[in-house]
C-alpha cells in the first residue's frame, strides 16, 4: 500500500481494489462483507425492522476515550439499541481527504473492528470516496444500522406518561468536554474521557427488568435537549431534579471554569430510560449491576402540568426551564 | 430559516430542528421518516434483504442531467437493483459546509424527493452534520439503502458462465464526461448530459424476460473495470467487440479531443446484464422497449479462455487486453 491515500484510492479502480483487500477486508472481514457484490444480501426473520444513519465528523478523530471510528460504531448502535432494536449490521461509508496517512486510516478501521466485535455487529457494505487536500478535514464516517425489534417491544419518544420516572445510568457531560479539551490542547488535572461506549448490553438488561417506555441517547445537544424532545413527543412535563443528576467533579470544575453547562453537553455513553413507577426501582438497581450502569440514578419524572416543557429543580430549591439547545455550544463533538 | 447553513444546524438542537422541520420533512416527509425517534421502525415480509450504501461527493453539484441529490438516490437505487432487489428504503446522512446557501440545500433536496418518488422508495432516516467553512466541499451526501429480494431471485458477480452473453442499455461515458465538462467549463456543440437515471424498472423488466446471471452498474472505473471484476469473480474471460458497444458521436468526439476512453468514464444510468444465450435475445427485446434501454446492444459474451482477464475485439480485427482502471482518471463524479 502508499503510505498516503491517494484520488486513486477512491476512483473504483486498482487502487481502490487494494485499499479495499488490503485494509477493510483485512480488518472488517465477515461472510456477509466478502461477498464483493454491489449490496450485502442476507436473510432476516419476520418483524420489525430498525434502521438509522448518523455522519461523524469529529476533530480530532483520536481523543481521550475513543476516536471516529469508535463513535461511528456506538453512536449508531446506541441509535439502534434506544430504537428497542437488536443492533445486527452496519454500513460503513467513508470520506478521505487526500494524503490522509495510510496508518491513521488503519487504526481508525482497527478501533471499528473492536468496536463492532464489542457490539456484536458486523460491517456489511461499504463505500470509501477521496476529495482532494483541503476539501474535507482528515475523514469524515457515515454509518448506517439496522437491527431486529423483538415483537413484544415498543418504546418510543411519543410513549413517557405522567408519573413516569426519569433515569440515566450515568455522569453526563463527558464526551463533549472530553473532544473539547482535546481539540484546545487543554490537560485537566484529572482527565476527562470520553463516555463512547455501546449501550446495547445495558439497555436490554433495563429492558428485561420492567416496562420500559422511552429510550433515548443524550448526544448533540445534551440531557436538557433529548427530554425537551420526549417532552415534546409525548406531551407530558418533565422535573429533573438537579441534585440527582450525576456529574463528576471532573466535568463540574471544567464546566464552571469554561462556562458551559453539563445539561447541554454531548454524550456518547449515555441513556435515558423512562420508565412508570412500578418498574423504575428493578430497572435502577439492574442497570447499576452492569458495568456502564454503575452510576445509574433517578433522576426526575414525567408530569401532566406544561406538556413540552423541561423544568430543573434546582440545588437550592428554586425551578427554571430548561429550554432546547439553541445555536451551537461546541461544534464537531461528534 | 436562515438564509445560509450555520454550523447550529448540525448541532442537533432548535436551530437542528427548524431545518429538519423546514427542509427535510417539507420535501421528504413519509410515515416513517415522521416517527422522529432515534431510528425508523418498519416491518419487512420475511426473505432477504439487500443493504448497500454510496458516498456522493461529486463537483460540481449541479451538473447537466442531475445534481449530487439525484445521483444519490438513483446511485443507491442502482446498487440494490443490480443486486436483484426491490429498493424499499433509503437513508439520507448529510455533511454540509457552513455557509452553504440553504437555498441550494432545498433545490437538492427537492432533487432527492423527485427522484425518491421515481424510484419508488422512501428516505426513512436522515443525519446532518455541519463542518466549518473550508473543511468540507459545499456537500456531501451519503445514501444507505434496504432492498427485498424475491426468493426466487439469484444473481452476482460470480455466477457469470462461459457462453454468457454481456448486454448493456445503451450509450457509455456520458455522467463521466458531463461532469468533467461542467467542472472544467467546457461547452461541447452537442450538449453531454449525465444519462443518471434509476435502473430498477427497466432491471425488473430484463429479469421477467428470461434468466439473467450477472448485473451490474458499470460506474466509476467504467464498463471496463466492471467487466474486469466479473471475470474475476466468476473465473471467466470476457471478450467484448468494439463495434458493438453503443457510444454517442458527441461522447465519442469529445474523448478523442481530451484523450479519454469510453470504456473507462463513468455511468450512472447503465447496467450490465449477463445472461445465458438462451435468453438474451429475449432480453435484448425486453429492454429495448423500455425507455432507459432503446440502444440496448449486446456486447460481447463469456468464454472458457483467460478467466479473469476482459478482451476487446477491437473495429480493425485486433484484440487487446482490457485493465481495471489504475490511478484516477475523473476525480470526483460521484
Amino acid at each position: 500500500m502508499e503510505p498516503r491515500i491517494l484520488l486513486a484510492h477512491g476512483g473504483g479502480g486498482g487502487a481502490s481494489h487494494r485499499l479495499i483487500q488490503e485494509v477493510f477486508y483485512r480488518y472488517l472481514g465477515n461472510d456477509i462483507l466478502l461477498q464483493g457484490n454491489d449490496a450485502a444480501v442476507f436473510d432476516v426473520v419476520p418483524g420489525k425492522l430498525a434502521m438509522t444513519t448518523d455522519c461523524f465528523v469529529v476533530q480530532p478523530i483520536f481523543f481521550r476515550g475513543g476516536d471516529i471510528g469508535k463513535l461511528a460504531v456506538c453512536g449508531t448502535v446506541n441509535d439502534l439499541a434506544v430504537s428497542g432494536a437488536r443492533p445486527l449490521y452496519l454500513s460503513l461509508g467513508l470520506i478521505i481527504e487526500e494524503g490522509l496517512p495510510v496508518e491513521l486510516l488503519e487504526k481508525v478501521v482497527a478501533s471499528i473492528a473492536a468496536a463492532c466485535l464489542e457490539a456484536g455487529v458486523k460491517i456489511v457494505t461499504g463505500d470509501t470516496k477521496v476529495v482532494e487536500k483541503g476539501k474535507a478535514d482528515q475523514l469524515f464516517i457515515n454509518t448506517t444500522g439496522l437491527g431486529i425489534i423483538p415483537e413484544s417491544v415498543r418504546v418510543g419518544g411519543e410513549m413517557a406518561r405522567p408519573g413516569d420516572l426519569v433515569l440515566i445510568n450515568g455522569n453526563i457531560g463527558e464526551h463533549g468536554l472530553a473532544v473539547m479539551s482535546e481539540r484546545a490542547g487543554i490537560n485537566w488535572e484529572t482527565p476527562i474521557l470520553s463516555d463512547c461506549a455501546a449501550l446495547h448490553g445495558l439497555i436490554a438488561e433495563a429492558m428485561e427488568a420492567g416496562a420500559v417506555h422511552c429510550l433515548r441517547d443524550p448526544t448533540r445537544g445534551g440531557l436538557a435537549t433529548t427530554l425537551n424532545e420526549i417532552s415534546r413527543q409525548s406531551h407530558v412535563g418533565i422535573i429533573l431534579e438537579e441534585n440527582a443528576i450525576p456529574v463528576s467533579g471532573a466535568v463540574r470544575g471544567a464546566s464552571e471554569m469554561l462556562g458551559f453547562d453539563p445539561l447541554y453537553l454531548a454524550n456518547e455513553g449515555k441513556v435515558v430510560v423512562i420508565a412508570p413507577p412500578a418498574s423504575a426501582k428493578a430497572i435502577l438497581e439492574r442497570m447499576r449491576r452492569h458495568p456502564l450502569g454503575k452510576d445509574s440514578a433517578i433522576i426526575g419524572e414525567a408530569v401532566a402540568e406544561h406538556p413540552g416543557l423541561v423544568a430543573l429543580k434546582t440545588a437550592f430549591g428554586g425551578e427554571r426551564l430548561l429550554d432546547m439547545l439553541e445555536g451551537e455550544m461546541l461544534p464537531r463533538i461528534c
